[in-house]
């Protein structure tokens, strides 16, 4: 298996820094590659400005999805970002790691996702048709890829359950995991998260660290969070609103788009 | 009234730059006094790294919140941090307008967030107690000021409705609007959301320039989202779950922090 790791922490002597170190040696002691993407190690410009379109003219209004989309089909983006491009294309599967910052990925994560996903290679991507919206959310150019992410976080786990105040961190990452990660055809595994990390002891980390290694090791046979596919039926066209038959009555918000059904069979 | 509007797009002339400009006309013709922060035109640094905290020692390992809150109170932020930290506290009502690239933030702005949003200025705020842990989600250095988002997104309303295949916009919103405005204690107002922009005629910008005018106008007066106070008697401490007689039987995610009956009261 071929691994791309993103890392997203500033400081590499860190809590992150050595669940990274465990989660790829345990990759590589199971013999597979891997390779990782330091953002902060490699300087990695965050925010998507004139400068990532090399070809615009001085005096052209910047419509960011046009001109990533024309740079993209030129092969006119920057190298940094034709890189990452490359790397997501070599990789069979995606790991982002991070600590949650204000209930999302660190600026420098985002501009990763903001730059790298360029029109045409992680969006604008397909046919629209009467029964076709794109290929997205389970197609799409990485699709038959799994991802999953690696999130450390300060606060309790309680303050992130079903009922915590800081709402679900099922919700909290769906917009990652379902829009970023789905979007683009990934198949996404369920996310390994290590709470009260700002507090942990000796034997917090062994124990983290022990469960770390089992996702990596199961990496390849992990259950996937069962989304819905955009374009598999479920959706109305062109609304993409869930057909009405469709969800647990009641039922709304994100968890609406996982289909619980599927998780029954595979349950059973 | 006086009003900080943080803009965070890289073009000024695009139709985020022309709705500043309408939001802005209105509220200094209705008598408030209007700050932008132009995250692009100042070249905004969006990553957190060393360079945020010049007296560290070089050898000393970085962890963000402890060198946070020690440059926090010793004063020693950045300039560019400060002189934001400043305009929060001088302003009584903020406004973040952003494009919904990767349905969040753009990196300059989630880097703004992050670099603003300094321990002992945003968060670590407070006492913690048997009933009372912090002052945040509806108390803190910026209780009783009002924030908004203004918001254009490049696809369809119904792809962001209820049922709709990216989640409800609220649920998109929620990890900005509880978790960045409401945290440090924001009354967070219904943010103004403008679909379908990159296909926008005349009349389509007409209609939403006028919408947005509106909510200008009513500003001071709109009903907030009713979040729950976390420190309010709703959570339990220190699990901060919901305590299990409150919220719809069935309800579940981010929905359950918003008090229903408090909508409902508002109405009659």
């Amino acid at each position: 298996m071929k691994v791309l790791l993103v890392f997203a922490h500033p400081e590499r002597h860190s809590l992150n820094g050595a669940l990274r170190d465990v989660a790829v040696a345990e990759l590589e002691a199971r013999g597979h590659e891997v390779r990782v993407s330091d953002l902060y190690a490699e300087g990695w410009k965050a925010s998507v400005d004139r400068a990532d379109f090399p070809e615009m003219a001085e005096d052209e209004r910047l419509r960011v999805a046009g001109a990533s989309g024309r740079a993209f089909t030129a092969g006119a983006l920057t190298e940094d970002v034709k890189a990452e491009q490359e790397k997501l294309l070599w990789a069979d599967t995606l790991i982002l790691q991070f600590p949650l910052w204000w209930y999302s990925m660190p600026a420098i994560l985002k501009g990763w996702v903001d730059r790298v996903y360029a029109f045409g290679f992680a969006y604008g991507v397909g046919e629209r048709s009467d029964t076709h919206w794109g290929d997205r959310f389970g197609e799409g150019t990485l699709a038959g890829k799994r991802a999953m992410l690696i999130v450390t976080v300060g606060g309790w786990a309680t303050h992130y359950a079903p009922r915590g105040v800081n709402g679900p961190i099922e919700d909290i990452l769906f917009p990652i995991n379902h829009g970023v990660l789905y979007y683009p055809g990934y198949t996404v595994l369920p996310p390994f998260v290590a709470y009260r990390v700002d507090r942990m002891d000796e034997g917090g980390f062994r124990q983290v660290a022990d469960q770390l290694r089992e996702r990596m090791r199961s990496i390849e046979t992990t259950e996937p969070i069962p989304y819905r596919m955009q374009n598999g039926g479920d959706y109305q066209v062109p609304s993409l609103e869930l057909r009405p038959e469709l969800g647990d009555p009641g039922a709304s918000g994100f968890a609406l788009h996982v289909d619980r059904m599927r998780v029954g069979l595979i349950q059973l």
